[in-house]
């Protein structure tokens, strides 16, 4: 095992590259030319305007005021300052709640160092049976459990303090739970009215020989929920008309690339040397027609599949948003069981438009539940046959291991010189020094936002011509939750682990736990822009994750102690999981209904209040438009925004007229669905209906 | 291991007494005097009246047609022949679900048999592993797996065997789940109007300072559910009245026996020795005399305590059967959520009034809590625990041992001879004759019902006097499923586990699932007198058990491979739990909200067909009484029965205006609260009501 210097050094290491990282970021955020790679968000807000329009033509690019300079580091109080209400208004409260893991990880490891350092530590100080051992061994060793001799009384101490961590842990998780929920419950009471407060997602509409799917949705809704129905919106397979989308706007790219290229050099038109196979043979052709005419082919392409979708029965998946008059009848909907087969007419919440992946949304019952197996056999084999690499990895971690297989390290490693000899494989070591790399270094390295920052001025230089492309060059990205999340439930692993092992690794992970907080609550308030906003609803899936840590934590600890001939601890350690699984089902009893189900009496409060303020609201027109795909509300963008806009305003009744429903074939007797929508924009687009 | 004779005496031995037990039945079961204990069923349907009416007089009490004791089998077949669909009219759903059981046994296990005899019992018997071993060996242990050489080629038969049975286990559960569903929802479909399907039963009502249970419950449901809460009952704590009631029936039946006493010999008035302590000490009284005054006592301290329950409001529970007015709207209810806090008004589906176990309606959500945590952590340290005696029996079960340890049976064992000296635990030989004892002769036993015959002759000589109290001394008793179904599991892993070791196990469990199943159905025909009705809401246990004792016949087929050198099988082996939890989890969410929920559909339909037929139904009449605490219906059972029945049939306005309202503390606006109802039945009793 490694000593305290080496640890020293390896820590003194990555201090500096985190401290380089944070002087890097200092002098470009401050230059005017990054603007927006640093403070994306304050210019989506619309609170922030580009540098570059005013001032002398130096400090448009480069900040010249030296002072600035000086204070590198103070942007760490200032992204502590913004309280936390304004926090969820400035970046909603999927933000917020993300944070707060972080919080939660210093709320619980340090008290957990605190007693580990005061009480464990001089409980395995004061022994000497490493010295007695004839292995070789370092300062941290002695700190460890390792320096207990074998059967010895003072496993008490950890027997004791185990409960202690649980017991501390535990209660912790059961605050922040109760904090999350009730802040999820006050954000979703106080939320302005949004269409999926109304609508529920049906899924797995059977087939019908005699209806359509449109009808079919509407008479069932109609018969079943029949004093609750509003109107219903059927879901269209438009993956390849976006596919064409995405292609458009890729040539359009190209198109401008070449545009700019000719305007800064009009003597010499751009030629595309290539047109064949991977540019590998053809004519050459002039870019700017060419791409013109790839233009043309693809909006002509559009229109046809457009057309297509719209008249093709088949194009219709067996998936519905149906919208009901109150939010009583959309909770009542989305929380009972419609017909006698479960698999069904499913009904769930509609998540927000923003939040949905339409790619999937028709996916059968039955291709689910394969898919969930493939997944869990998937999931099996994998952690199963990555003990093999995992073995390989220990194996390599003993340092004269790694002078035997990759011997060219020799050098290398006979310099970073007094850990070689060392016997025991260093585990803990190992982790201290992954927490240094990846918690520290790599942490302060995400502030920088490396690729953000060179892709805006590529596209900056070659693409953008107005203000408009400038901002859609803009890339503020999103919080990371599915790679961030992992991360952190690493360090609550590890931290629980280790606590009672090795607390050295504590102060370690409470840095990478303090250092991350500062850093994501800055990027929050000034980068990432927000995809979507779920309420917090990932809560239950952390807490069950730190429960996990916690069980596997309190496994190992019994496993430890066996070998350690403290066996007699057995039947004490085997209550903390029970207990401890037991503590999980309470809370989900108690605090998980919040997240996954919405109170009747919620929903009735927010009814009654919204019909005595707007007792006139035209709540059809505010949700027809909502669940559309979104690739109709992108097509020819350019013209269709302004008529799209207008006729989103009109009231429900001027569309239904304005529309010939009875060309469609999927025509409804009601005037509830808004099947003809794509129809209607298209309509809307052509000069004598607007 | 014991030899095939061996166990040919035993089967011998347990065949005998099946058939001394069946012999003992026939003969029983003709004679007149028993008839009330072998057809009580009969007697309760009205189909079948006392045959001590007619007939000459040693006729009526036995049986002198000496050829019906000639067929004394042939109630056998005649168990057999009521068909499925009038079984459930004649004995409800739940007892024809329950025989299902037995027959899905079959199904599991005469397949399995007979591909263990033809495929892997020639594969055993042809080795000579236990000839070379030096071992003492049978007959029986060439048929098991013990006779495969470690290592061998041929343990791939037993691994394709292992998926062949869990295959076809699992598609005959997939079948029953599928079959059972669809009987079940049929059933539902089918069924009359009842109370529960318009009622949800709520509890934890928060306490609130300013209204009664009564009020608040009412107010939370006119202002949640508006359009379609109907009515209320809340629920009283009556657990002492009870008490009195049932000790006044005790009493009672004192007195009728001391009266009949009296009226056999008027000579002499009947004395009770000793009044006191345990009858140690104290004066003689007239027995006749004193047993009228307790009962006086008691019938004041009854009527003493309905006072009090009625006009004491800590005597309400926080609990209430909350009535809708249409199957939709407690369907609603009954699924969702319907407060904030998910600890409080929570609702449920409300069993059917006979299903409900009154003393256990209020207890909290945090001790509901706390004793599931309580008998989690009993069942893991009684499972934990009970590993000692279970080594202890193991240990006994070695034929050499039980010389050791009881040296007083040494001259019986070395009678039932040969098996002395073997020196291998005959665990499966231990099982087989478990089998015949306890599911051979149990069975054949349970037909012929000792005790409900000793206690009905008992009580008719002593209790009797008029036809009615014959009927109420007849106990049909009811189907054990609490102790039956455990039975069938036991059966079920027996099986499952040694169908891949030890096949020779298997014909006698598919006797006792024959056996069982004949047995059932002929006591479920002619005895059993169902308590309440589930609609066979059991089934997901069933199937879950079953799903269990299949993964953990795999685990141990794991071990056992493992120890046998087939190492290699371990991970084909490993894949067959992970597929049947898979196939678990695929059958919970496909068949399991059959049992669960209530679609919506299937309550839409039903409250239309009902509104087109019965478009002047009178709803809240029917539900009025419902469920009222039993012990107000039994109180005083003699003089308010007939006025309780006129008063359940008048429609609930002269209910209403007949009970002054306003003199009870928790009078209500709507009138829609039954709260009064202990009131109204007293009220109806006296004469000016009347």
């Amino acid at each position: 095992m490694a000593t305290l210097s080496d640890i020293g050094l390896a820590a003194a290491i990555n201090i500096l590259s985190a401290f380089a990282f944070f002087l890097a970021f200092a002098i470009l955020r401050i230059q005017p030319v990054n603007d927006r790679v640093y403070f994306p968000k304050w210019y989506i807000k619309g609170l922030r305007c580009s540098p570059l329009a005013n001032g002398a033509f130096a400090s448009k690019f480069l900040n010249l005021d030296f002072r600035s300079y000086a204070r590198f580091l103070n942007w760490m109080p200032a992204a502590l300052q913004m309280p936390e209400p304004e926090l969820i208004d400035h970046a909603g409260l999927d933000s917020a709640v993300y944070l707060r893991i972080y919080l939660l990880g210093l709320k619980i490891f340090v008290p957990i160092a605190f007693l580990a350092f005061t009480v464990m530590v001089p409980v395995n100080w004061t022994n000497n049976t490493l010295e007695h051992s004839g292995l070789t061994f370092s300062e941290i060793d002695k700190l460890s459990i390792s320096n207990i001799p074998n059967g010895s009384d003072r496993y008490w101490t950890h027997l004791v303090m185990a409960y202690a961590f649980t017991f501390w842990t535990c209660y912790s998780l059961k605050q922040e739970y109760e904090i999350v929920a009730a802040m999820r419950l006050h954000f979703l009471a106080s939320e302005h009215r949004r269409p999926d407060q109304f609508t529920v997602l049906v899924r797995n509409i059977p087939p019908d020989p005699d209806e359509s799917v449109s009808e079919l949705v509407e008479h069932f809704f109609l018969v079943n929920h029949p004093d609750h129905y509003l109107s219903h919106q059927v879901v269209y397979n438009a993956n390849k008309l976006s596919g064409l989308v995405k292609e458009k706007k890729k040539i359009q790219n190209w198109l401008v690339y070449y545009q700019n290229k000719y305007e800064r050099n009009p003597s010499k038109r751009p030629l595309l040397k290539k047109t064949g196979f991977l540019g590998l043979w053809g004519d050459s052709v002039d870019a700017v027609d060419f791409y013109t005419a790839e233009i043309e082919r693809l909006s002509r392409d559009i229109s046809t599949e457009r057309e297509k979708i719209t008249n093709n029965p088949k194009s219709i998946m067996p998936a519905a948003f149906v919208s009901f008059k109150t939010r009583w009848g959309a909770a009542v909907c989305a929380q009972t069981q419609q017909c006698r087969n479960p698999t069904i007419w499913l009904t769930e919440w509609a998540p927000e438009p923003r939040d949905l992946y339409w790619e999937n949304l028709a996916i059968p019952f039955v291709f689910l539940t394969i898919r969930r197996l493939i997944v869990a056999v998937a999931f099996f084999f994998l952690t199963f046959f990555f003990m093999v690499p995992i073995a390989i990895v220990q194996s390599l971690a003993n340092v004269e291991s790694i002078e035997k297989t990759l011997p060219f390290l020799k050098p290398i490693i006979e310099v970073i010189p007094k850990t070689i000899g060392a016997s025991i494989p260093m585990k803990a070591t190992f982790f201290i020094t992954y927490t240094m790399v990846d918690g520290w270094a790599g942490v302060a390295a995400e502030i920088l936002r490396l690729k953000p920052l060179i892709m805006y001025h590529l596209k900056n230089f070659f693409l953008v011509k107005t203000e408009k492309d400038r901002e859609e060059a803009m890339d503020p990205g999103t919080i990371g939750f599915n790679t961030g999340e992992p991360q952190i439930q690493l360090y609550f692993l590890l931290g629980l682990v280790y606590a009672v092992v090795t607390p050295i690794l504590l102060p370690f992970i409470i840095v990478f736990f303090g250092l991350s907080y500062v850093v994501f609550r800055h990027q929050i308030i000034n980068v990432y822009n927000q995809e979507y906003e779920s309420a917090a609803a990932f809560w239950p899936d952390v807490h069950l994750r730190i429960i996990v840590a916690l069980i596997v934590s309190q496994l190992l600890l019994m496993g430890l102690l066996s070998t350690k001939e403290a066996a007699s601890s057995t039947p004490l350690l085997i209550t903390l999981p029970v207990l401890t699984i037991w503590f999980h089902r309470f809370c989900k009893e108690r605090y998980e209904p919040a997240f996954v189900r919405y109170p009747l009496q919620e929903a009735m409060m927010k009814d009654t209040l919204e019909r005595a303020r707007e007792p006139n609201l035209n709540l059809k027109g505010f949700l027809q438009n909502a669940y559309m795909h979104p690739v109709f509300k992108s097509v020819d963008e350019d013209d269709t925004d302004v008529a799209m806009e207008e006729w989103e305003m009109e009231p429900s009744l001027v569309a239904t007229k304005r529309t010939s429903k009875r060309s469609t074939p999927f025509s409804s007797k009601h005037g509830g669905s808004s099947l003809s929508l794509p129809e209607a924009n298209k309509g809307s687009s052509k000069p004598d209906n607007a």
